[in-house]
C-alpha cells in the first residue's frame, strides 16, 4: 500500500519490518572507540584515524541493521577528520544502504534559497552526491528556505527533519519564547505540519518531519498532536537522559517516530567493562534492548 | 597595537592593510563558471568537476587578493560535489591561506554541546582539520550552543559569525518576531554583543561576530548599534539588492564590517560580454571596483 517514492511511507514500512523504532546514532568520537579499533592508529595521521574511525561505523552498521531501521551519521565527527572524514563518511552511507538501513544524515543544514539548493542536491536521494535518504535541516533562515529542501527530496524519495524543539538545556533561549499566541517552535512546528500534509503518504505520514528532543516529554506530546502527519526524530535518549516512557508520546498508533541513541548503543562496551563479549556484541545487544525497550513501553 | 591572537584584530589589521572591507563569496555553481574551465570536463565524472573547480576557485582568489581581505567559501558548493568537492575545498582554503586571505567558511553550522566542539574542532583555526580563520554559526537552538564555538575560536585565534538577520526575503518568519521587549534578531544580537565583548581586542572588535543581511539596511544601522563590539559580516550586497549605500550603515569609524558579494565578483566574466579580457580580468575588476564603491559611500 505503501508509496515507494515517500519517505513518509518507506520509513513507515522500515520500521514495520524490523518492528523497531531504533535510530542508531553515529557519532564517532575518536577518544571513545574501542581500543582494538585505535591500537595501532597514528594519530597525527588523519587517513589512518578516518580509516579507522570508518571500520568502527561500518561494524556498528552490521551489528545493528537487524534491530534498527535507521542509522543517523552525526556529520561534525566525520567533518571534524578533514577530507578524508568525508571520503569516510560517504562510504559509511553506502555501507548502510547495502545493509537495508535508511541513512538519515544529521547536518542541521540551513541556508538561503539557491544555496539551500545546494545543499539539497548534495545529500539528498539516490541521484546525489552523498546519496542520503533523508537530512536534518534548521529553520531559522525561514519557511522560504525550507522549500528547496521540501523539493529536493519530495523528488528524489528523500525526507528532511526540521529542528523543532532540540533536546539540550539551552533549547528555549529562542524556541520557547513566546511570540503571537505560541512559541516559536510552535510556530516550526505549524510549518512542518502543512509541508507534511501537503504531499503525504498511504502510511498518514509525509516526507517532511520534525526533530523533538526526549528531554522535554511534555512539549513532545503537544507536538505529536500539532503535527499528526510528521515524522518525529526524538534524539535525547539514554545518555541524554530521555527513558521509553517519555518518547512514548512521540508516537501515533505506533507509529511516527523513529528514537536516536548514540552513546547508549555505539558506545555500549564501555558501559560494560565486566561483559566477556566482543564490542559488536556489546552494541548489537544495546540496539537490540532499546527496541524491546520502545516496545514494551508503548503495550506493543 | 592589534593582538595576533584575537580574531577581531586580525581582521581589523587586515581591511586596514587593504584599505578594503571586501569579501569574496566562493559559491562556485557549476553551471555559471566560465565556458574555458567548463570545456573538455566530464560532468558524469565528479573528481573532474570538483578539480575545475578547484582551480576556478584558486584563479579567483588571485584575482582578487590584492582588493580583498576576506574570501567566503560556501560550503554548500563544495558538499554538493561529494567527497572529492570536500577535497578541493580543502585545497581551496590552503590557497587562500597562502594568499593571505582570511577564510571564512560560510557553513550555517550550529548543534548541541559535544557535537558543537565537533563542527569547532574542525574547522575553526590553523591547527584544524580545514585550518578556517572563521566559521557562520546558527543560534536556533540555543546560546549554550554557542560557547564550544567560542572557546574554539578565543583559543585558535578564530572567529564566529552567528546568524542574526539575514538576507533573505523569508528571514522575518522567526527572526523578525517579537518576543519580550525586543524581536528574536535583537535577542541574538545582545548575546553576541556580549559575547564579543567577553574577549575584545585592541580594535575594539572581539572574536565574536554577526551576520545582518545588506537587504535589511534599516536593522543593519540598529544592529551596528546594539552590537558596537562585534565584527559584522554583510551578504546581499550585489545580486540580492544591497548597496554600498545600504551597507555604509553596517561601519563604525569605517571599521567593523565586511561586506560579502558571490555572484557580482566570481560571475563578473556573465555581467560584461562585450567585454575584451579574461575572466579573471573581470573577477578582478569587480573585487577593486567594490572595494572603491565602498570606500566613497563611507567617504573614505
Amino acid at each position: 500500500m505503501d508509496n515507494p517514492t515517500c519517505f513518509g511511507d518507506r520509513l513507515a514500512a522500515a520500521c514495520r519490518e524490523k518492528k523497531s523504532a531504533v535510530c542508531v546514532g553515529l557519532d564517532p568520537r575518536w577518544n571513545s572507540l574501542p581500543e582494538s579499533v585505535r591500537s595501532g592508529v597514528d594519530e597525527s595521521n588523519p587517513e589512518q584515524v578516518a580509516q579507522a574511525t570508518e571500520m568502527f561505523c561500518r561494524e556498528v552498521i552490521d551489528a545493528t541493521s537487524e534491530a534498527a531501521p535507521v542509522v543517523k551519521p552525526q556529520a561534525a565527527f566525520f567533518e571534524c577528520l578533514g577530507p578524508a572524514g568525508m571520503a569516510a563518511l560517504y562510504r559509511v552511507i553506502q555501507h548502510a544502504r547495502r545493509m537495508g538501513m535508511i541513512v538519515l544524515l544529521d547536518g542541521k543544514r540551513g541556508d538561503i534559497g539557491s544555496t539551500a539548493e545546494g545543499y539539497a542536491q548534495a545529500y539528498l536521494g539516490a541521484e546525489s552526491a552523498w546519496q542520503c535518504d533523508a537530512l536534518t535541516v534548521n529553520p531559522y533562515l525561514g519557511d522560504d528556505t525550507l522549500l528547496p529542501f521540501v523539493h529536493a527530496s519530495q523528488e528524489q524519495g528523500a525526507g528532511i527533519f526540521v529542528l523543532v524543539k532540540t533536546s539540550n538545556p539551552g533549547s528555549g533561549f529562542l524556541q520557547d519564547q513566546t511570540i503571537g499566541n505560541g512559541t516559536v517552535y510552535q510556530r516550526v512546528a505549524r510549518t512542518v505540519q502543512q509541508l507534511a500534509l501537503q504531499r503525504c503518504g498511504e502510511s498518514g505520514f509525509g516526507s517532511v518531519g520534525a526533530v523533538v528532543g526526549a528531554t522535554y516529554p511534555e512539549q513532545l506530546a503537544q507536538m505529536r498532536e500539532e503535527m499528526p502527519n510528521a515524522w518525529i526524530l526524538i534524539p535525547g535518549f539514554g545518555a541524554q537522559g530521555g527513558t521509553a516512557d517519555d518518547v512514548r508520546h512521540g508516537f501515533l498508533n505506533g507509529s511516527g517516530a523513529i528514537v536516536n541513541s548514540s552513546r547508549g548503543i555505539i558506545f555500549a562496551f564501555n558501559q560494560d567493562k565486566a561483559s566477556q563479549g566482543s564490542w559488536q556484541e556489546a552494541v548489537a545487544t544495546a540496539a537490540a534492548d532499546m527496541r524491546d525497550q520502545l516496545a514494551a513501553a508503548m503495550g506493543a
